[in-house]
């Protein structure tokens, strides 16, 4: 029966996931067609009075509509909390490295998230929906697996095995990477995203199973965008299509460059950490909670970018659609060139319109077209400036909204504008594998990961031909942005007190041992134990955990024999699972068994000021021996910090007692200090 | 300084990995001109012979020249020990999971390997290049990191810093990986190879560094084919290249197929891993390690495939080139679609040929091909048949030569003749893209692994338009291999007596304690020991490591104190650590120093029995306290087994010894106690 039950826990896994991913998948498909609506509600009106000439008229109408959907999504912020705003990510993070920020994937904040994205996104706001869509899918994962509601005190036995810390963290990263899959259509990027950045540990299993959900969820988009009817054929394309040149690729002289484009972005990235972390700074300062200034900020960056973007759109100038010179050789996606004509004459288009007045996924497209000659360099100029300000500005306003998309279009702007310079002294130059290049680069610069951007662009332009160029481009990001500071994400969790283990404890700290740094003020609690000393144990401090010792011959030893965590203790109390104390018998009291604590344990713990108890049954004992995990690891007194830091952070550990050569306990090391 | 060294470590393992890269880059160029030098010249005059139309003289020809080929390859495995023979991926397997293969990553494996895979690969036998190259590039992360010889007594110190057993395996998984994107040309798949498939363990950095190694060789290996001067510019084409279409991908009801394929990929490498190991078992049992039967065995098997080669290609009738459509909507390498002629007359072609006669990376090439009606169903099938079973005999030989390849190859036939057989129902089917489905869904089935295979799919085939399918049947077949058998590595590990730790332990033991696995018979030192005691514990037993213990007042304890492996020991015995006892005091007799011991540690080990004392010395003592290990995991006899061996496999341990409620030693867990 435990074959059966470990393959039947197994298959639930998988079911779950299945369901993970479809769900996630039908949220993308969501937020992309409403996206498209808002959108095109907002261009239709627009473009009627532009195509009637009347320019301050289409202006408020652009300016209003934004207004209203950053209006509402805002709103919506303020209504579900802040932990609906921005993307997320910081949190996830945090949870999967093992510091649970409250509420952060509850019911509340995933809604929230979903309007508010659907709103800011179509607004025109410089932000992404990726990132958000890693948090929505965290809280998937976690409301799938666990699937309990402690607002409706539903518990469902079925999910019971899968109610346990490892078992939800695991679903909460497969979550997290099944939204960005999703989202970008990228199903290995999300896998590798998961690896890389999210957790602080890592198994086949979880891998595998990670792969199928994003498989999934990126499979249930594609599915659900194309309908079932209109087309037999699929075109599981990814987000972005990069032409596909057999002419001409690259050549070795070249290679400097895209080193170049490598340090830009890292400057850039660095440059945009430092900006926006000072900023949120100055908002959690300065504007605090306040919904009123949150609302007011959010509703001003809209009206700045909407003038920006529409403004200098109507001030460039016209060019001949006829400029642009189509390549033969270049299998490419013909809508890539459609330019936006605005205010311009037949047989003309307006570049900046065309970046800067329209969706994100066109604009980059456009960056991304094989064909030369689009675009001009003032107009690039203009754009790469624009989007990086507005992004710095965007991000951390209380809207949801993330900065893969944003960060990728200030690349590509600097990208191709590098690429085009470059080419005014070599002929023969392909200015669209710098926007590539440019825009891994830049994200790379930014939230300083690695292989999981590499994989996202190859899966996003579906092509693997310029692997090199951007391989060596995401390095020297990473480096030079290294070198200025941390990534935005780390930042940010530093700004909202989520202790984060890095992979390998400083350098200082080489030659500290335990002794100096674990917790000697520990509370521990005897094998057997009576009520009135657990409770007044239990009043005296906030631990999360015990450790349980065998007070030895003299009543006063410490000798460690495992660890019991508060809330197992509360539910012991509650349940009143007492012994009542005869010398040395014990009778048992009630018939509390091992499965009923494990039900209990997945429920929301009681509270201790809830509890009331009788002279009588404070006078009873508690055996604390069957309830205790008697299997977690401890380390002697002589190991050295650094070893410590290891095994805490590899078994992904919260709390790990300390004993000395007689095994009494000494200390206890707790997340806070290592850090 | 303790941050100045850190730093100049780190820097230093970056300059090691991109030596390592630039190695693997040059040996993967070698290799590869080598075998098309070998192969140019076999064909070279065979062909003169067809085209003069002489048939025996020509069939002669090939036969003599491939028997030369595997004779010489065969020669060098039995000059080079066996270890040079096969892949080699099971025990770079079992060195990565913690179990050393004597010799296994030496020099002289090494040298033998790489002669005998040019060899054997240019024979016309069915073998791949890509497995030994993992082994390949273990052997030279070992050697450039380790930079030793106990051959030649070279120690340099400034590798001291990396002599060590973690830094050791590590350096040999980013030679592995970058070994396999070496020779596939696909750096992304190499580092998820060695993530997925051979480490035990992950980290962050380690990762990182991996990816820049896999880069630097896939960059040197494109610079040095395409040579500096003759082409300015770069086609970073993967081994293959598949061609891209837009006008046609494949339709939702297609997807039933490609499940097929997965299960048939599935069912097919199952059968594949019975029959090889029932085959490699019967070589174990009767042919031994006679090196006459060996290379009998390989001059037999090259006669077979040479006949059944040849002689197929002539006996199946000619086809019209004019058959041949080529689509227009379809950008491709022309390459792709030149077949074999052979025998037949201008103007037409062998087919069997064309798949028999030749490379393997052109018979792929043509197998992906996307122009239709290349191939009819009966010549399919008998490549299919042929390639099946010549592969699972040539697999074992002693001569160097992996997998993948003739996997993918079984898998294109399949997969091809499967898209043909769909086509005659449903008009439109693209036979090309059920080839590739069919590569991937065959080497899923043989060695189990999965997101890597996705992705070396991607990355030779340069696109990622058909993920989904290759997605779904690789899961399949991974799913119904499972059901009948492990992974043909795990079944040729066990055969090799390499213990190997699945991430999880057999459900059975989910219910057992430590106590009823562990070494109870564990020798234990004292933290100071008399050299006397010391010897006669050494030569009594051949354990690796010893708890070192705190005796107590009493002197009978064993308080547990710290770990100390047993070529420590014989360190500090061979450079006389000792000191004379008296009473309680204990004077130093040497200024031997930590620093030095270290050093020491990264040499040959003395031996026991080299080591002579006279009497005075016997009667000294050793204090071990300064060189055990106090920073060693340890565990209390309450664990639970699962536990224990999550732990054991998680931080790469090889001796976790158990201790009971007073601390004291009462057992000991080693790798072999887990299985």
């Amino acid at each position: 029966t435990t074959k059966g039950f470990h393959l039947k826990k197994t298959f639930g896994k998988w079911v779950i996931c299945l369901f993970i991913g479809i769900i996630l998948g039908c949220i993308a498909y969501i937020i992309k067609t409403t996206v498209g609506l808002l959108q095109g509600l907002k261009f239709h009106y627009t473009n009627h009075y532009i195509s009637k000439g009347m320019q301050s008229y289409a202006f408020l109408t652009f300016l209003g509509i934004n207004l209203l959907y950053v209006f509402l999504s805002s709103v919506m912020v303020i209504v579900a909390g802040p932990l609906s705003s921005s993307s997320g990510i910081p949190e996830v993070k945090g949870y999967l490295n093992g510091v649970k920020v409250p509420e952060s994937l509850g019911f509340r904040s995933l809604f929230g998230k979903i309007v508010s994205l659907i709103l800011s996104y179509s607004s025109g706001l410089f932000v992404g929906p990726e990132g958000p869509m890693i948090h929505i899918g965290s809280a998937v994962g976690a409301a799938i697996s666990q699937f309990k509601s402690s607002t409706f005190n539903i518990y469902p036995n079925i999910f019971l095995p899968y109610r346990n810390d490892r078992d939800k963290r695991d679903f909460i990263s497969v979550g997290a990477a099944t939204g960005l899959s999703a989202a970008f259509g990228a199903p290995i990027g999300g896998v590798l995203f998961s690896i890389e950045e999210v957790s602080s540990f890592w198994s086949r299993q979880l891998t595998w199973r990670t792969f199928f959900c994003c498989m999934i969820s990126t499979f249930t988009v594609n599915f659900l965008l194309q309908g079932i009817g209109s087309s037999p054929d699929i075109h599981d394309s990814g987000l972005l299509t990069f032409g596909f040149s057999r002419l001409y690729l690259y050549r070795y002289s070249e290679l400097l460059c895209f080193c170049l484009l490598g340090v830009i972005g890292g400057l850039f990235g660095a440059c945009f950490v430092f900006m926006n972390i000072h900023l949120n700074k100055w908002r959690k300062e300065k504007l605090k909670l306040n919904p009123f200034f949150r609302l007011g900020e959010a509703l001003l960056v809209t009206i700045v970018t909407s003038i920006l973007c529409y403004y200098a759109s109507f001030i460039f100038g016209c060019r001949y659609q006829s400029n642009i010179i189509i390549e033969q050789s270049v299998c490419e996606d013909q809508t890539n060139t459609e330019m936006v004509q605005f205010f311009c004459p037949t047989g003309m288009y307006s570049e900046l319109a065309s970046l800067l007045f329209g969706n994100p996924d066109q604009a980059l497209r456009r960056l991304y077209s094989r064909t030369q000659n689009m675009f001009t360099l003032p107009s690039l100029l203009v754009f790469t400036l624009f989007s990086f300000f507005l992004s710095i500005w965007s991000s951390g306003l209380w809207v949801a909204g993330g900065l893969f998309v944003p960060m990728m279009m200030v690349g590509a702007g600097f990208g191709r504008l590098f690429g085009q310079i470059v080419g005014l002294w070599f002929t023969n130059i392909d200015s669209s594998i710098y926007a590539l290049v440019g825009s891994a680069a830049m994200m790379a610069g930014y939230c300083r990961m690695t292989i999981c951007i590499v994989v996202i662009m190859v899966e996003l332009t579906e092509g693997t031909q310029y692997l090199v160029p951007i391989i060596l481009a995401v390095m020297i990001a990473k480096w030079v942005g290294d070198f200025f500071n941390e990534s935005v994400y780390e930042h940010l969790m530093e700004q909202k007190y989520i202790p984060f283990l890095q992979t390998l404890p400083p350098h200082s700290t080489s030659n500290i041992r335990v002794t100096n740094v674990m917790s000697k003020l520990v509370s521990v609690l005897p094998e057997v134990c009576s009520v009135r000393l657990l409770l007044s144990i239990l009043n005296s401090n906030y631990h999360h955990a015990f450790p349980v010792v065998n007070t030895g011959e003299t009543g006063d030893s410490r000798l460690y024999r495992g660890l019991i965590l508060r809330n197992d203790v509360l539910i012991l109390l509650k349940n009143r699972v007492f012994y009542r104390g005869s010398g040395e018998e014990i009778y048992l009291d009630d018939n509390f068994d091992y499965e009923k604590f494990m039900q209990e344990t997945s429920k929301k713990p009681p509270s201790l000021s809830d509890l009331n108890f009788d002279q009588f049954e404070l006078d009873s004992f508690i055996d604390l021996r069957p309830y205790m995990n008697s299997s977690g690891i401890t380390i002697h007194n002589t190991f050295s910090f650094v070893e410590a830091y290891k095994l805490f952070r590899t078994m992904g550990l919260r709390h790990l007692p300390v004993i000395d050569i007689n095994n009494e306990v000494v200390g206890i090391i707790t997340r806070k200090d290592l850090l």
